[in-house]
């Protein structure tokens, strides 16, 4: 199945989700799973490649149900119903190919010495196979390759501790970015990772508690958003309330920048940053470095939009939709024939040659991958008419790997062979500019502290073995 | 299945395609097939219930395949193999419920004393009934509740004429607002109602041609277009090149208002009218005619964006994203429970705090049908901390049905039944502002001339049984 | 999709049936779609390539549920329930190739001047092309290619009349073998050509009528078997009761002999002879035609299990198992490969090898087609041990097409290429005998009148345009 | 999903196959897998539920596929192809409920220390519980409720031995009845328990060898039968050829009586003993020990019927098929209305009037489970004119559960309620006979020696906790 759309950002993320109920807050007894349904059908654009739900009844029994598929398309009411349980844990993926894709969908149930567990995971170990080697020397067995279960074994291994201690245990062994959700008979967990790499928040519904990845989450279910996650918490909710327990400790913080520039959705608000604000904040600095003359700003829709309607109110440029989207277009496996190959991007987007006819335009984007998306959009802009087309980009140049959850790959990273002029030259701009780091930081409005920027500078807040720093090429 | 999305439009509308390849131009046997299906991925907004494609091959055999679902979904690299021909016809559909839907999907195929043929239509015949009755009294059996069935028999009557006869006698029979393309033996045909109430338009392939129902379509297969096809017009496409007969000429032209202020996409340019630039135009318009104060122009996406830049630019306001669209809203079966049924809207909108807090607000929509999705958003902005919300309406008020293919009931119409002011009460907002049917026409550049505008002021182009014109309530 | 069963069994045959309810008799909305159901599920064994049910509610509305697939894959529970209505006749279907099967599928529903109608047919027209012309030429246009459209559209030519008169005139112009079941606002039909080729048998339900292809239709539903449908009859099921309309009446009768050779399931009893015994009876005059030397009498199963034990009880030469049949075989895709080729026969049937080794057999079937899988039964069990293999054929040798709704065509037909030694020779076996045509007649008790037994002697009681009567090569 | 066939049989058993091709033996990536799936057809009468194959390849990766459904359903030539490698091993299961089938489906793939492995398993281990209670206290977790999980993780507890050596440990730790086939890099092995209590046997190939539970699934291959694998035996199997460890040597042998009389496919031979021949000596046992005046003897089909045959040839009555199945009952959502509900039966099996009625039938069945069957066909033969209806039963009383394997569960067993005359009374036959256990035995040839017959004698060979030992109620 090949993703017409998206397949020049980087890909590789996930969404999670968590519900607790209060017995008096039930309405059905699918409600957890219900409530969990939502949640992840706001979080959508996390992940479109499987999606599942697992809930826990009241005797500590755990059912899942997960599938290839939108969310839409993997749960029917009679799914939903055959979830009961007052707490339940959601997942959607976006990721690995293969023939046992199906296997790796989350969350992941099992059973070991204190009951059932599902466990649901946003993120990446860097320490995967290590920790994956040293569970095998002691006996242990895998039926996925996701994280998630290596996670589920070091719970395991310390089956004799409370959950509490064991998972405390289990944070000390890992190291990466994560943000993890778990069920269990009675209590509902959320864990984040030392740094706060990747984002998890607490919200407040009638007579119960949300955690989820985003904070939209919260809001297409009616929650009340109440804090975020810290890095390091692990939050135990249940009966007795939500229990904090600061586990690792840090004042070091290192949130995924990624998640403002691209993947967050624009109203979610992640750790104290609203993503629709950020990303017009980064547009708007970007015309203040850029000072470009002409006649409209266009944005790549719909990424770029965010950032281009900053940049336009900035420099006065006027803001125009000079490139349509197709809504409908998503998985297909239909490939375009010869003569239509190079028509690839037309499936998704169209120049409207009545708005950049004879125009010079200041294209607007939110990052840059492999750059042949925005090679064939400026192309067809030209052919449209435009004038001039002036690529600026609302981000620094991505040339490093990101080890923390998110697809970026160096052997795939334009701005990790070509400087900017190479880039420029295969894309064929007129001109093309990237904000810098420090117009990335003001817009954030957080002066450089606290974020992880890997995947611009090469300086990973987490050891990754065998991997230097270095800036980019 | 529920559509969560679009509840509160209008919804009954349909698309088609159509595709003649030259002999020496086939590079692989299915490729009109796939040329049609990528035209029909273009054409999706136009109708998501079901699709089909039908070709015909050299022994002038036609084949089709259709089913319930999106273009992509209904679709496989072996279906189209499955299409072989240099001629096909597509369709995509938006429409009737009930258990035998498919029956109803389209292309039609049939044989009859001249061979087969393959039909494929959007819009609506106002003597569908009339035409059956008379047909039925004369021995006709049907299998379908479409008009396409109906003209089908009707060109059977004709069979003794050759085939453009027997189109024009068809076409002397029906009445209403239709664009027809037919695939027969070494054939493709199109046609047009006399006075324009439907799009249809030609492109040209390379060693080809196309018909579409909107020139985005032409855009997206790499065709250049050629012109629309004129009302009343008959265009024949065969190895002699285009033919075209100008079956039952007029002077007046009554093209479909609603396409330019909702259903094509704003990159398809109808009857010489771009449709974004016409968006923006009555956005513009709607700015002069209502001269507001407030902080920010926010639209309800994504039917609303083109006009509420129009105003903005238009009023000196800025524009804002004020309310955030789920891309991937779609079908879903599962409905709200109680406990959320007040967060239908949230499913697919979602209001940015940080944006709308303790802001004046004109919101941008379309077009208002019912009114229900209007009334929610603007609560929903209100609890965000909206101070006050101007809904202001890129159209004028949608108080009479339409016959001619789009599905807007007087029952539903909110108009129909309330003055501004009782509909603004409903609504809850500040204050409700329409388009005036001058403003629409000065917008769309044309002095009023040449649309049927008949929801607006219920004076129809083409008769209607039973009807009598009128005002609004 | 292959069937890798029965490929050497013609196969080209129907099932119908029909239920009407007396209104008092309704216990559930869709209670004879249910009841037409159970009939389609004991009928199973005369088409598996697709089913279908239509019903006719009290508006005179039809809805109908067709697809390819067993009657058990092809209905649940909620597609019954949308079937409501007091009037129901249901199809199974084994036939046709190529992409648009489900097209073909049955019952065909249409509206024509009277209403809506649903139809069900089961046998084959000699004189569809030359009908379905005529129709063309009054400009009938065909969505499918059955005779079941045909039919219909004869109905509505002769839609002036009333329905009873319109089915006399349509009976005039079709020729034939067809069992039809046609269901209307309040009324059943059912209709037999006027020799009697197809079976229909008409019983009596608690509350109502069932008219069905074979008796144990009628017993596995709980109906009373009240008597077949006479040759050219047509019966009429209303509030009335039933009506007998004897349309086209003659002397002559032709039931087809196949029917009882290998069609109809054993347990029903068509047209006076129970089929079972039927199998028996020339099993036992097969013994006493060929007086052979064996140690024992082993079936093909399943069948040729009746004969065989019909030989054995006459010849009082034992009757083993001594070939397994996997019951689970059925549609597979998966084709073996080149080293498992000569394995084909080996996935449905096994020969016991402690039963047949170092044995004389006589090996029963009911009848050869193309003799390849003869041909891989001999030598499986000469490989298993057995010392002689004596072929007998409860049936005489299949040397001309049929053309009233039985799948055997004159080029795939070995009796028609070779004579007996010839056949033996190709089969491989020790010898070949084959049931006399006298045999035959005096087993099914009736002096050879009364049966259309054209595939054996080429006397066609319908004359076929361009089929000369002959005897075998 | 209700299967009206077979509900009143015992239903849990599975089938495995293993298949190991030599390099220079394999023609097409995927043929160990296709020969697999040959297997898995012929043993599709031991499990229906689901089915699955797994593959290793060159590099040791093992993939898998396995899906609810017949073996036909779950695999296409797509499926089979995306599965290469020389050593493959399936699975057929019957069993379980619930929402998690699917996670219960073999075979269940894993890594350990040592690489990948592919696991499949036919039987039941007494000690499942406190084995996975041990196992969990050591910090594993399970994420199915199977037993080859268990064996999984026992297998990697021991990863610091030789595969072999884990393989002994691992017997020494389970108990039960179980054949286990396991395919890891370079090597397939076989297992079978240390009594035999479960069949399993091992066949060459051209240039492979295959191991199933049953030989007709070597014939269906084209394997030559070799051997069973022994009690206690570890059959390993790698480019050295075939290694036996007889791992636990026993001179008891318990092989489960209830393959002969009921699971087994008749045409194959396990342990020495054909099953067809073994069914028509049982039959004949039951004749000299009833001596019943009867018209005919009439089996149950199809599982009666071997026995059928040997008690008509044994007590000189003729066989007569009474009851007519139908071949294509099997698996269907619908069930009967309240006015059809005593129909049930009906669906799957028909008397036929004509040999029926006034008739002394002796019913030949092979067991009973609930007596529920028995009973209506008993109703439905007296229905159908049946003077006398004596029922005889090819095996002696069930009533103890079975915990090696087979799902006979006390509760439903009427035998462990009732003693013949109230099993009879329930039934309504006019006399009852089962099989005496020492007839039994001297049908099956072997002195009563080297049978697990714990269901008729409650003598359980290997001590299941909790249960005594006791006769019949």
């Amino acid at each position: 199945m090949g993703h017409v759309l998206d397949d020049d950002k980087p890909c590789h993320e996930c969404g999670v989700v968590g519900v607790y109920l209060a017995e008096a807050a039930v309405g059905e007894p699918a409600e957890a799973a219900r409530t969990a349904f939502y949640g992840l059908f706001a979080l959508q654009h996390r992940g479109q490649e499987s999606a599942g739900i697992a809930a826990v009844d009241e005797n500590g029994e755990a059912l899942v149900h997960k599938a290839m598929g939108l969310v839409s398309e993997v749960f029917s009411p009679a799914v939903i119903e055959g979830l009961p349980g007052r707490i339940a844990v959601g997942h959607v993926r976006y990721s690995t190919t293969g023939g046992s894709r199906l296997l790796n969908a989350q969350p992941l149930v099992f059973s070991y010495l204190r009951g059932m567990v599902a466990l649901a995971h946003n993120g990446n170990l860097v320490n995967y196979l290590e920790l994956r080697d040293r569970l095998a020397t002691l006996g242990s067995v895998f039926q996925t390759s996701t994280d998630t279960e290596v996670i589920g074994n070091l719970l395991a291994r310390y089956s004799q501790d409370r959950l509490e201690d064991a998972l405390i245990k289990t944070m000390i062994d890992v190291k990466g970015g994560y943000a993890l959700v778990l069920a269990a008979r009675d209590t509902l967990v959320g864990v984040r990772d030392p740094l706060g790499i990747r984002p998890l928040c607490l919200g407040k519904l009638e007579g119960g508690y949300v955690l989820a990845s985003e904070s939209c989450a919260l809001d297409t279910i009616g929650a009340e958003f109440l804090r975020d996650v810290a890095p390091g918490e692990i939050v135990v909710i249940d009966s007795r309330g939500v229990t904090s327990l600061c586990a690792l400790q840090s004042r070091q913080r290192a949130h995924c920048v990624f998640e403002y520039i691209y993947f967050a959705r624009p109203d979610s608000t992640l750790d104290g940053i609203n993503v629709n604000r950020a990303r017009r904040a980064m547009g708007a600095q970007l015309a203040r470095e850029t000072r470009l003359q002409a006649d409209i700003v266009v944005p790549v829709p719909d990424s770029g939009t965010s950032a281009a309607l900053g940049y336009a109110a900035e420099s006065g440029i006027p803001f125009e939709e000079g490139l349509m989207k197709n809504r409908y277009v998503g998985r297909t496996f239909i490939q375009p024939t010869q003569k239509m190959r190079d028509l690839g991007v037309r499936l998704k987007l169209n120049p409207v040659a009545e708005v950049v006819a004879g125009r010079r335009i200041i294209l607007v984007d939110d990052s840059i991958v492999r750059g042949t998306t925005s090679r064939q959009i400026v192309s067809m802009l030209r052919t449209a008419g435009a004038r001039e087309v002036h690529l600026v980009v609302a981000s620094p140049p991505t040339c490093h790997s990101c080890y923390y959850g998110i697809d970026t790959h160096l052997p795939e990273l334009i701005a990790a062979r070509l400087d900017v002029e190479g880039i420029r030259a295969f894309i064929g701009a007129d001109s093309l500019h990237y904000l810098s780091v420090e117009g990335m930081f003001s817009a954030l409005d957080r002066g450089g502290e606290g974020f992880c920027v890997a995947c611009f500078d090469g300086r990973y807040p987490v050891p990754v073995e065998g991997v230097r720093e270095g800036g980019c090429g």
